[in-house]
Order: C-alpha cells, then structure tokens, then sequence
C-alpha cells in the first residue's frame, strides 16, 4: 500500500473502533500474568534505568503479591533479576503513571467490538498516596487488597448482569460536559457509575456494596484507566498496516518516551522523556517533578486529553494563560499534526466539529510541532506520591527516528 | 431606600443565597396543604381560564387523590368549586409546567441557609406521559403512587442520613460541565445521584433501592424540580424589598405570564403568555404546542437557564443557528437587562465570567429586551404530554405594569 492508503486504512481503523466495558477479571486471568512478572508503563526499561518511583511501585508491587517479604527483599529480587519486567503493552493492558499490573490486580476488560481485540487496564486506586505514582505504604498495599478481594469480583459481577457497556458513546457524551479524559474525567466517572448502578445495586448488598460506591463517589479520575483501556483497544489494530504513518502508541516509562507507528509493528521507537510543566500542590515545585511517565498518553493517540482541549477550557490553565482561547489554540496546533477528525469525539465550543486524531509522523517532523500531553506529575523521590498536573511535549526524537526507519524500509 | 441601594440589596440576597437539600416528605408535611387543595405553576388562575393541559393533569391528581372516582367527577368538583387551587409560589413551592401539588405527594426540601427560608418542588416524574403535561392515564398515577409510597420516603431517609446537600455547589460544578439547569440537567442529575449514593444505598436496599436507582439513572432531568426548589429558595428573600426593581418571580400558568417583582411583595404582574419555538418531536409542529407555562423560569431569574445558555452551547441549537456564537449572543443579550454576575455561577466558555443575574424591570423596559426562557413544550390538547422543547419570551407588558407600580408608588 502507498502511504495515503496505508493511512487512510489506520484513520478509517482507529474512528471504527467501538470499544466496549465488558468485564472486570484478575490480570492472571485477562492477560495470563504469571508468576513474578511485573507490568510497567511505556516502552521496555530495565530496573538499573528505571526512575525511583517506577522502583518504589514494584517495591510495593512485588510485597503485595507476596513474592517479597520486605523492601530490602524486594529490592534484592529485583536486582537479581527474580522478576520478570514487561511493558503493559506488550500484554493487552495500560496502566497510568507507573502502570503497574502483577497477576493478582483485578483488570477491566474493554473489546473492540468493531476488529474483535481487547485491553485492559486496573481499577483506578484514586488519589493521594497510591502505587501508581510510587507510593507503597501498608495503606497503599490494604487498598490494593481490597480491590483484589472485594471491589473487583462485585466490579466484575455487575459488568456481566449489564452485557457491556458502550464507552463510545459514554466518552462522546463526557466530552459535551467538559471533560478531555486525561486530567478531567469527573463527567466519564459520573456517567460510568451511573450506568453500572442498576447492575451494581442488584450483584452487591450491605457494606461491601456501600464501601465500592464510596470509593467511586470518591474518585473523579475513576473513568481514566477505563478511557485507557478503550483508546489501547481502538489503537492496536493499526499496528501492522504497511506503510502507515499513524502514531499507534505514545507511553512514557519514567526515563523514555516512546511510540510505536502503525507501519511498523511492534517495533519502539524512544527518546529521552521531557519533564511535565504545569501546577503543583501545596508544598511542591518543579524541582520535585520526576520525569514524564504512564501509558495515559494512550487517549491522545485517538483525539482525547491534549488534543480535546478545546473541550476543558478549565484545563487548559496548565498550559499559559488558561481559558477558552488557550484551549482552542492547543486543540487548533493539534490538527497541523493529524489527519482527521473524529466522528464521535465533538467539541461542543468548537460547533461540534470532531477532535483531532491520527497523529502522522510526517508531520510532526515536517512541522516540529509534538503532541502535547496532559498528564499528573509524580514526585521524582520515591514513595512520595503525586505532586501535580500539567502538561508534556513528545519528544521530537523517537518521531524523527520512526519516520527515517519507514523511510528506509526498516519498518 | 433609593432605588439603587435597594438593588444592591436585591443583588445581594440573591448572591448570598446558600441552598441546601434537606428532605423529602410529604407536601401536606412541608407545605401544611389541606385536602382538596391543589398547587399549579404561574399566578393565580381560575379553572374556567385554565389551559387543557392544566385542566387535565388537576383531572389526574384529584384522581390520585381520590377526591374523584372519575374524570367526569374530577371535572364536576372542579367546575362547582369543590377544589381550592392556589399557584405553588404563594405556598412555598415550584412545579415544572402544570406544577400540579397535592398534598400526599412528595416534595423536596430545599433551605435557604443565609436566610432561614425554604422551598419545596415534587420528585421529576421523567419523560414521556407524565402528569406535568398534563398526561393522565392509569400508567401516570401508579407512577406518582410509586413515588409516594416507595420513592418519597427512600429519598426522605437518605436525605436526612446525608445530613444536607449543598446545591449551590452542586450546580455551580454542573454549569462547569454543559448544563444550564432547565433544558439540559444531565451533569446537575449524574452528580446529585452520586452524592446521595452513599446514603441511599445504606438506607435503601432490594428491589426497592433497585428500583429507586433505575429511576433516577434514567431521567436526566431529575435534576430540574431541584434546581427550580433552589432557585425559589434564593429569590423569595427579594419579595419586600422598598424601592427595588428587581424580579424575584417568573412564572406561567399557560394562559398569563406572572412576575414579582422585589419592591412589589407578594403582588403579581401578569401578561398573556407566549408560544414557545423550538425543536418538535416526531409528529408534532408548532401548532401542537401549548401557551408557555410552569413556575420553571424560576431558574432563570437566578442566573440559570438561558441566562446561562453560553454555559451551553448544544442547548443553542433552540434558537436560531445554535452553536457557540448563538449561545454566547444570547448571554451577552441577558446582561444588557441584568444588574450582576454570579460569583458562583460561572461559565466556562466565557473564561469562568458570572453568570448574568438579577433582572431588572427598568432594564427590560428600558431596552424592550425580556428574558429569554429555555423551556419544554406541552401540547395543548388534554393528556398529550410533551411535544418538543425550546425558547420562549417573557412577554413586556408585565414589566411595564411593574414598573408602572413602582414609578407611582402603589406597588
């Protein structure tokens, strides 16, 4: 295929795409995690390159699997090379910010009921000190378990009472109501557990189906593993068309940025990961912000986050001056690096007219506009938790690298 | 008082006002309604000049009552004055279109924390044949049976468990995600679900919860009834006020337009009532519709509706071209009769800009311009329902009739 059709193919790909919620189930069982093997955000890294948060997660990943007793044990399994390090994507999953995922995490199950593929991704843990920024305290460890024995399987019951649910059109509806679905999902979260309730009330009673609906109220950023697992599934079925520019996959582990383009498979193309910008809480500044990390920049690689901005005028104040015009001009310098626009992601300040998707390499290099990401920002120190949210450049690296291999034919 | 210190006053009321929900029980209970008495939407009215669709829902709720066996009874008592009708603002409640209360339905609670006052409106029957417009039929009383034997106290009891919730919060998160309160309360009705969640699911529970949950989770415009509670709870501390000019009512019975004014009291202006325009269902036109009618334009004398209709612009559509533009022209209209902007209320694509609110009847006369009403349209004849949704205008003469009383001093 020449490059026009072959990119004509992935748009037409990635806007077919009908992702549905169908289940919740242990990662053993959705993505046949074995024994000792650890999941982790963006492309392949080893433990000596990984960032202190990335480490202090499997710290807490390997003692809450049982497979370390201690941090000290944990940190000798690891440096051994007792554990098995995999990037989510090479599994069928995503995982925000460390992205973590070892076989007893209770994963969503999301079909591509359009090409028949799947992802998944964990139930989001909510905010402050959690493991996927690199916390890994007993409170972290208690809430883990209690996802895994109790949230999950009710989680998993109801999906199954409700035969799946469109998150096409729950997504499309959340991106009316203001919210991009990166930094902002407290609309998507909203409208999930709304939909999820009948069955919810009817697999759960008492205080464990009062405690599961707490921890939902509780957690604006619900929907985001859920808006993760969707694009994953909408993406991969671009990866293999020959000859196709389009970026598949943009995910960050901490230390690299890296993409994967659909006319060239598997393959990873990285380079050095920038460090996000934007606002920090209380306490927190710049100097505190570990590099660029998670698998989250998955949704704007199918128009959601950065390039719907235009779409969360309130989150475009992590970028300048904020507002509506700040919004609109990042959402308008996204469409000089895509090819369309996207049927069902319309944004309602700009007429409806659909977000920009399909970021082409090409044009990335010819322009040196790089997509940009929002994103949360970690704490560079491990164990200490989120510091921020702002915004990230790609860096121009890895698309200058891919567009010379398709260039080469060393696709 | 000056006229303008007694605008300032107005102004001032009317943005200190801190609605909170408290319960729900029985209107006999909130609103001391006695038998054979029955609240309808806008000012005073007698049968005889009642529009069908009024007429045909007061045949339904005397049925439901059991003051009449019969439609032909219903409308027998009525006609000889065997029934006391009273509009819903002199007893301290709100209803959305025929605004029908009787006194074993149940109402919401809704108190004015910054003024001791409170306001009351019935639980959103939902879409489709619903006694608000004016339907009647046997699926429409066991409805309203439902929602006083099952769903009334349920909600009652979560309420109260819940120990008070911040509307105004609530509503000023909900302009943040699309909705204006009147034509669009989707966002509003996803997160009033999911603050009172955790207390409906520890006081509720079985099919009885399950059912209540369904009920809720369907009907986007649950939210509506509350937003109109809130918006009363907020004005009525206006009524009273020498000297202001001010609206602290809007309301329609489907034949006359009514405002109150602040420097007027409990005294009425009325006006015969508009048509709306709008969007009709299939098999429906503009010559289906009925005269504007329900106390709902309640919402937009606080700010709410289409005074924030840039805060909406899907809602645009209404009138004329829609979009961002028509959305944003019919807000920058409403300023021009408005003395404020809501320092809660924001909109977003106005750069979190107040909300224009408190109208001014100098302004509106001044001006020609009225309020413009985003609304639902019944059809006139008897037991239809609900034919489309649109715009209406508050009609001048009531405002110049205020302002006439209020020049002369016989307000």
């Amino acid at each position: 295929m020449n490059v026009k059709a072959a990119n004509a193919e992935a748009l037409r790909r990635l806007l077919a795409a009908e992702p549905v919620l169908t289940d919740c189930v242990p990662a053993a069982e959705a993505l046949g995690l074995e024994a000792r093997t650890v999941l982790h955000a963006g492309p392949p890294i080893t433990w000596e390159a990984m960032c202190a948060p990335l480490q202090a997660a499997i710290v807490g990943a390997l003692r809450y699997e049982g497979w370390a007793a201690g941090e000290g044990a944990a940190v000798a399994l690891a440096e051994r090379g007792g554990v098995r390090f995999e990037p989510c994507h090479h599994r069928g999953a995503v995982g925000p910010m460390t992205g973590l995922i070892t076989r007893s995490m209770p994963v969503f199950v999301v079909e591509n009921r359009a090409f028949g593929n799947r992802a998944s991704a964990t139930i989001n843990e909510g905010l402050g000190r959690v493991l996927r920024f690199g916390a890994n305290d007993e409170s972290v460890l208690a809430r883990l378990a209690w996802l895994r024995d109790e949230a999950g399987p009710l989680l998993g019951r109801a999906l199954r009472r409700a035969g799946g649910l469109d998150l096409r059109a729950l997504m499309a509806q959340a991106l009316q109501m203001g919210d991009e679905m990166h930094q902002r999902n407290v609309a998507a979260s909203s409208l999930l557990l709304r939909a999820l309730l009948p069955s919810l009330v009817r697999e759960g009673a008492g205080p464990a189906l009062a405690r599961l609906i707490e921890f939902m109220v509780g957690n604006d950023q619900f929907f985001l593993n859920l808006a993760m697992a969707a694009a994953k599934a909408a993406a991969d079925p671009l990866l293999g068309i020959s000859g196709s520019t389009v970026v598949a996959t943009m995910a960050r582990n901490g230390t690299e940025f890296g993409i994967r383009v659909a006319g060239c498979g598997a393959r990873w193309f990285t380079a050095p990961v920038n460090t996000p910008e934007g606002l920090f809480f209380p306490g927190f500044g710049p100097a505190d912000a570990n590099p660029d990390i998670g698998d989250s920049a998955i949704v704007e690689t199918i128009g959601l986050g950065a390039m719907a901005m235009a779409a969360s005028p309130p989150v475009a104040r992590f970028v300048g001056a904020g507002g509506l015009a700040e919004a609109l001009r990042v959402t308008e310098e996204m469409r000089e690096i895509t090819l369309g626009e996207h049927p069902h992601f319309r944004i309602p300040t700009q007429d409806g007219r659909g977000a920009p998707v399909g970021v082409d390499v090409r044009r990335v290099v010819a322009t040196g506009i790089t997509p940009l990401i929002n994103t949360g920002i970690a704490g560079r120190k491990a164990g200490t938790g989120q510091v921020g949210a702002g915004v990230v450049r790609a860096p121009l690296g890895c698309f200058t690298a891919a567009l010379e291999a398709l260039a080469t034919g060393h696709a």
